[in-house]
């Protein structure tokens, strides 16, 4: 029931399975006149691509983009814009052996118990595959934050229990684990080969920056700013934790450590907020961060039940990765992407 | 735009400040021939009301709802439901002064460069009185949860650095903290008076299990269960962050370690999902948790600037809480009431 | 299922019974920073008040309007605005004897086969008493409208088979018909004394004119401007049809003699489209009808049948008007006026 | 915002112009496990296909249609359905001439007002293609419809001043008006060549019967039955009117004449209601009238300007229908399926 549009007038509809023909998102509410091509879209996508392969045959897709609607020569026109991604790295057979048997800590049993039927191959709907489509959407998101002097920038704050110390922002893209300390980078690659060695697989955080946004944005109080962005964020398969500004640690402050005091600006002394005061921005910088579970794929034998109940046990096999880290990392700035365009435009229509 | 509005098909809109003639709710798409009285919903809002004062005079509500419209001799009747509370205690002038300062920590700049104006009294729409509407909301809703079994749980794990050890369900109403660890009771106390003497505020961590969740509930992807459920609770003014079973804990775990193994049943090894998978309730308990701040409004003095802009220094007079807990408690628990009452209708209609 | 609801952006959430406490409208949406008092509002629902009434003692309700929230000091503070229209003057024994009767073209019969039960007094929430809601959040819209320059009229075009065959604007509020032209005025009332006499009732056409709507209002394909204003216009009780600009005569009209020539300015030499293209306002005047239905309530002996379904005869006792007209004439325009407040923000957000 | 979507639980989102790559529709919320495949929804678009072209060289489309996503096997998952029909048939050049004018009745002019720029190309999204979109999703709507026992048919009841005087349903298909009417058949066809030499278009009005329909759908007070089947309808290019049962003709009876006694069953002596009462069904055969204008594009000369706002004369060349019916015809009754889809899920809901 609308479960797969998200945003009010930026409003971004997905659809797709892991081993369908493709996947796309339908956004409406796009405003006119904003450039527009498949390379904007692709650059994003391409973000999304390179995962820490568990296996030496990984899926590859090209991830090309269509625009199939709401662009004409060249500019969004206000209608809605349909992007497709075809699937053509497609091996639907190496999940024939899924048909019968729950993966632990995937959809696949839930699924089922939802609709009484399920695609198993690869996941289905509940495969990461299905966020190819928000970071198109996002691509377009992001042509509105342009316009509007926005930043989104998100990275991996902790991958594996290895923590970044510092953000160096120039050169997040240019490591495998989307890290933005360089010294921590190859603690993060030692940690990753053991526990694929292990043929096991690790969580981490992701943190995200939104700089340049302009206060008064949130709708209180159901649709306050940290709510919805509490909303996108989790709704990214693996991530099981949502916090913003100081997060969970704001529970062991006391008010006059917590309190951002107010100077002539406005700005603030600190940021333990957020960003984000009673549910709307405040003209600082917007950080929210996510944790991300370990991936359920693993090599190693787990304990499950058939389609009958009966006891099974599992070996995991074909192409997944070691972490939804780095490949989550674009797909959460997405995320905070659209919200944002979204609560852009919702801001105007109030005035 | 539809931000005071919250659920699909049971669908509630709240209005209301702090210091006006009172606050409500309306719920639309509350199913028929359920019985409903007033009592019912003063019950949940005597929860709400006793709060840990920092001065000799606090604030006293008897928070007596009236219903409006949709019951008819004790039942609903499918439309409308009108829920009003009367602000009886209302002391506008406490706040007076406030009226050209911004406090900090709160949303009284936010509101301000959302809408250009702003109601000080007390905070207006942005007070923590807001939260009883969603108080009695969460009784109606609680009605269509008795009917499919379902129920929701919340206490507090942590106040003040001080966290429970363990979960005593049958004492956690009786303790001014809605704590279910008796013992950790008497040092929570310890810990208010400390801080309270330093005119300082505290804040905490509010656990919610829901039992008895059929398997099936949530709409992937962007209405996963768990992305709502962490809407919902991160709308509650003061909570900054949410987590879903293992949380922000899952981050540093491997998959063999947070995986939750299946068992005929089907059951689960472990909760390490916190009953949700892939967006999916899974039939096995339900744990949210949130990440409440500190209370900003302290005896302490802050720093600040004016309406225009110059610096000022402030001391909050009038009275307040310590802590955001244990009020917070039921309204964490209203919100997951809210949103499972929705999910529960939403599933019927796609059968 | 949120039919309680209308509008996106300027959004109203209406409540209420017939026989309840009272009835009310929640608005979510609207600006802040406009002056609104409960005296703008009172001044429409006096026009929705005066019944041509069949019967000596006809219900009298003062309607005082009381707003609850979202407006300080005067003007709307963006927050919700709770108004709220207590019921006073309800004799419910009037309708006990309708407890166990269903009353031919009433919604008794529908209400009870969709909820299971009804609040059978005065037709509970479909009762025509329901339209004061909307007409005060007419009120509220009203405020946008004047600030954009956009302009609603409605009027009786035609009662009981006598038509208007004028549009004298000043004196439509002066005579009891809401009739735009003088001369029909006196045919209506005869037509009215006629079927009064006989104990039946009548049916008419409501026009609706807007003048100052600029160019560019409505959200193809399916929200469109035509289509929500007919949605809004069937929307209230009685309508049986709606039509834009020719309507029906449309319908025998060839494209050359339909069609309106554009002429520079842009302006139309003529406005069968009644001021809408594809869906969006083209700047000319925009014109609704509305087909209203004779009031079902009449006094002549009935065919129907008694909860247990067994044949029955009624005769309506209590008092009721002769027509829906005049007082529907504020409610259509209140919709209208409704459903342009809308667009008009709607519009804001995509720029 | 939102413009493109319809439905609340059984959702359409729609996209597409006349000239890009293809158009689709998106359906989220339909229920799992209903057999759907791509010839369901090719049969139905068959029906939209024979327009009575003015012209030799008329568009051909095969209107393929290909399921893109949500369902496995042969039946519906319940996750979002994609469906896209390719633009095969693209003569853009046709169009060239029309860059710098605006038609006289179409959405040239308003389409370049609300989003400053427009595809000129057949209309763009304008365009009466669009409808194809609404058709293929309207045969995913039948399935639901099947598996509750509900029958949608549509048919001409008029075309250019003639009248079908009965109806008689076996034959609607077999006719090139869809006329329920052998008699008219003939009439109707010197009417469209007459027209046809003068260069001119014709309109007409579409009827449509609901049966099998349950007592008890529709939403008051905003989503009423007849509300919503309003909307839907209106929505529809070249549609002026709806109306329902008696429609106008009620305007001009009194009560005794348009109440429809109440029979045991229960069941009713007559239809005027046209199957609902107060916007809910009623049980009884559902009435809906659609209003619909001449063709716009005509070839004889018309007045109009340019983008420059200098006055000029326009000839529309290039392949175009003499009546919008019958294409329409099937339009409007996907319009009505969706909408009563719709509203049986929503009903599930609250109970």
């Amino acid at each position: 029931m609308a479960g797969n549009t998200f945003g009010e007038v930026f409003r971004v509809t997905t659809w797709g399975e892991s081993h369908g023909p493709g996947l796309g998102a339908v956004i409406d509410g796009c405003p006119p006149r904003l450039s527009l091509t498949a390379q904007d879209i692709e650059m994003e996508l391409a973000r999304r691509r390179p995962g820490i392969q568990a296996h030496a045959s990984p899926r590859r897709e090209p991830d090309k983009v269509e625009i199939l609607s709401g662009v004409f020569e060249g500019r969004t026109t206000g209608t809605p814009i349909s992007l497709i991604i075809y699937n053509r790295d497609v091996r639907s057979r190496d999940y024939e052996s899924l048909r019968e048997v729950f993966r632990p800590g995937h959809g696949d049993i839930t699924f089922l118990a939802k609709y009484g039927l399920r695609d198993h191959r690869g996941g289905g709907r509940a495969s990461a595959r299905e966020t190819a489509a928000r970071v198109a959407a996002g691509a377009v998101a992001l042509k509105v934050l342009d316009r509007e002097g926005v930043q989104v920038l998100a990275y991996t704050q902790e991958l594996g229990g290895v923590r970044a110390a510092r953000v160096d922002e120039s050169g997040i893209w240019d490591n495998p684990f989307f890290c933005p300390d360089p010294d921590a980078v190859a603690a993060m690659a030692v940690r990753v080969q053991e526990v694929k060695a292990a043929g096991d697989s690790l969580g981490g955080i992701v943190e995200v920056r939104v700089r340049g946004c302009p206060a008064g944005l949130g709708e209180p109080v159901f649709h306050k700013l940290d709510a919805v962005l509490a909303q996108a964020v989790m709704s990214v398969g693996a991530v099981k934790g949502v916090e913003i500004g100081a997060g969970f640690a704001a529970a062991r402050m006391t008010g006059s450590e917590h309190n951002d005091p107010i100077l002539p600006g406005p700005r603030f002394a600190s940021n333990h907020a957020g960003g984000i005061l009673a549910g709307i921005s405040n003209g600082d910088e917007i950080v929210v961060r996510a944790a991300v579970k370990p991936i359920p794929s693993i090599s190693r034998e787990q304990q499950t039940i058939d389609l009958e109940g009966r006891p099974r046990t599992l070996v995991i096999k074909g192409r997944h990765d070691v972490s939804a880290i780095p490949r989550i990392v674009p797909v959460i700035q997405a995320m905070v992407r659209l919200t944002l365009a979204d609560f852009l435009l919702r801001q105007k229509a109030i005035k």
